[in-house]
């Protein structure tokens, strides 16, 4: 099969590599109908993770097709058309219990989704089936379901926005995006969406943002403040990860409120102290997907949500080097791959 | 009048001080009937804070009988019995409104409540009326709602414990106890407490702790583990406010779970990717008392509600020293002060 390989910082190919075999009884072979690029992808990209020591596939968000499932595998068929949360779950343990399916003891992550096939282990615990036909119309909502929207979501629902929330979202990425449509979604009653960029701003707009703050720093949370009461937000949902990030979402948040957070962190600092005596508080992390979808699904077959507008730019997989360009350069919100 | 005086480190003494006077016209004077001794006030007596330039007042926990109120006080009447939450507010401000008093910015901290009389700011907004009598039975119970009870409580409500939560407690000082009533009360259906005294075990279980766990560390998460399903707490209340407390805290805590801190942080540091991939959140902070005590009072009043049993020991004002001397050296859970 042909598959994504970053062979070093910067070094994207579309390699040839075996296909995947099933391993265990209970894995499932998807073939991929549409992939797409993370944020998080550019960590290892732009070479701000560990040093990478060998090439290695890359890519965790797909939906497809599946082609061959384990002896171990009774809810899906071959030809099912199947959305996979970016990381597999046996959906049965304690923590798959308790939503936090990212925790499943017997949970992990892909060896690599930007690939014409994927081995899925945990099947009948990851995959959700969708019934009937998935057109092109459908294909970018439901493949905003593995990733991007139900983290979005994460950080707001972490955050707890409810009807009537004053909302920040930090991040103009296609997760801060998402998180914005949540909100709304979730019934806040005014979300500020934080960008510098007029494609970004628009989407927010389209996305049910009320107002959108340019500045950054002190500036931009005396904007936000100017903006909600005086005080800030209820809830400030970080959807970058970084050191600034943090401290422009506490800068932003109201005593007593909740910085929702889904961004990989990367060198972040609390002032535990601040946020100890103006009682706010830190939840989030990586988004347990399969947790969400048989909330959110229904809402995207019906069309009431259609959180896939963030795919503003699709490539064919084997120009996936100019994907992972334009997501660099920010020239795409997000960049949708078709095998 | 005769007031507390912390002059260094180690050296309190009980000094005459003028009376305080009315400043504000919502000013009032409250006569102290009882006071007590915080394990935040033996972080100053120990030196461990920022270095003591001069001698100053100490203590911020008091109920007593209304003497003078300024011409603004419209809610109270001189001979009043107030109970004086440890920190004053408006109680009508937008941060009030949204329940965090502590953050009231007419708000604020006292010079000192561990004296004979206490000028009370905001007093309309800060001081709540017990009707009736307060006799020596009631004393305690409503003095521990002034700082020790709510704290505990607030703990628990940051941490999200609710109807069958499974609740650690980190910390066995006066604080760490009243958690363990308050999650009982909320209707933890398990409560783990942290302690290797005989005495705070003892009150630890009267006040509703399941099971006592005396090891610390590793070893400590270990056993809390086992008791709760191999995975660790929906809900760590943290109520010591160190490094090693609040890595306790998160070793006990389950992915998905939230830490509620009280203790007020010196040195703590948080392991935020490990937060992130574990979904474990952080909430709490100084505890907007007022907030509480509308629906904490009736049930005091009622007799429901004992949780004034912290107070171990009783001291004359006089004898203040020796009440820092018992509360460092951890004789007494928590010393009342009777002027």
């Amino acid at each position: 099969m042909r598959a994504t390989v970053l062979h070093s910082p910067g070094d994207i190919r579309l390699d040839t590599l075996p296909d995947p075999d099933l391993e265990a009884d209970t894995d499932a072979i998807v073939r991929v109908v549409a992939a797409c690029v993370c944020g998080s992808d550019l960590w290892p990209y732009r070479g701000l993770n560990k040093p990478q020591t060998e090439p290695h596939q890359i890519g965790h968000e797909h939906v497809g097709v599946v082609e061959r499932v384990g002896s171990d595998v009774s809810a899906l068929s071959v030809g099912d058309f199947v959305i996979a949360p970016f990381m597999y779950s046996d959906n049965t343990c304690v923590h798959c219990r308790n939503g936090v399916q990212t925790s499943c003891v017997n949970g992990g992550g892909y060896t690599g989704c930007q690939a014409e096939l994927v081995r899925v282990p945990q099947a009948d615990g990851t995959l959700v089936t969708v019934p009937g036909e998935v057109g092109d119309d459908l294909l970018p909502h439901v493949l905003a379901l593995t990733d991007v929207f139900p983290t979005g979501h994460h950080a707001a629902v972490s955050a707890g926005v409810t009807a009537g929330s004053t909302v920040v979202v930090v991040g103009d990425g296609a997760v801060g995006l998402s998180a914005v449509l949540a909100a709304k979604r979730l019934g806040a009653s005014t979300v500020v969406a934080m960008s510098r960029h007029a494609d970004r701003q628009a989407l927010a707009t389209e996305f049910g943002a009320d107002h959108i703050v340019e500045k950054r720093d002190k500036e931009g949370a005396a904007e936000v403040r100017e903006i909600l009461d005086g005080i800030g937000a209820d809830a400030v949902l970080e959807c970058v990860g970084t050191k600034e990030s943090m401290k422009q979402a506490f800068l932003s948040l109201r005593p007593g409120g909740t910085v929702g957070y889904v961004g990989v962190p990367h060198g972040v600092e609390l002032n535990v102290p601040a946020m100890f005596g103006r009682n706010q508080g830190l939840a989030g992390g990586v988004a347990p997907v399969r947790a969400y979808l048989d909330e959110l699904l229904p809402e995207v077959l019906s069309g009431d949500l259609r959180p896939g507008a963030v795919f503003d730019h699709t490539f064919a997989l084997d120009e996936v080097a100019d994907a992972y360009t334009a997501m660099d350069e920010r020239t795409a919100i997000k960049a949708l791959l078709r095998p």
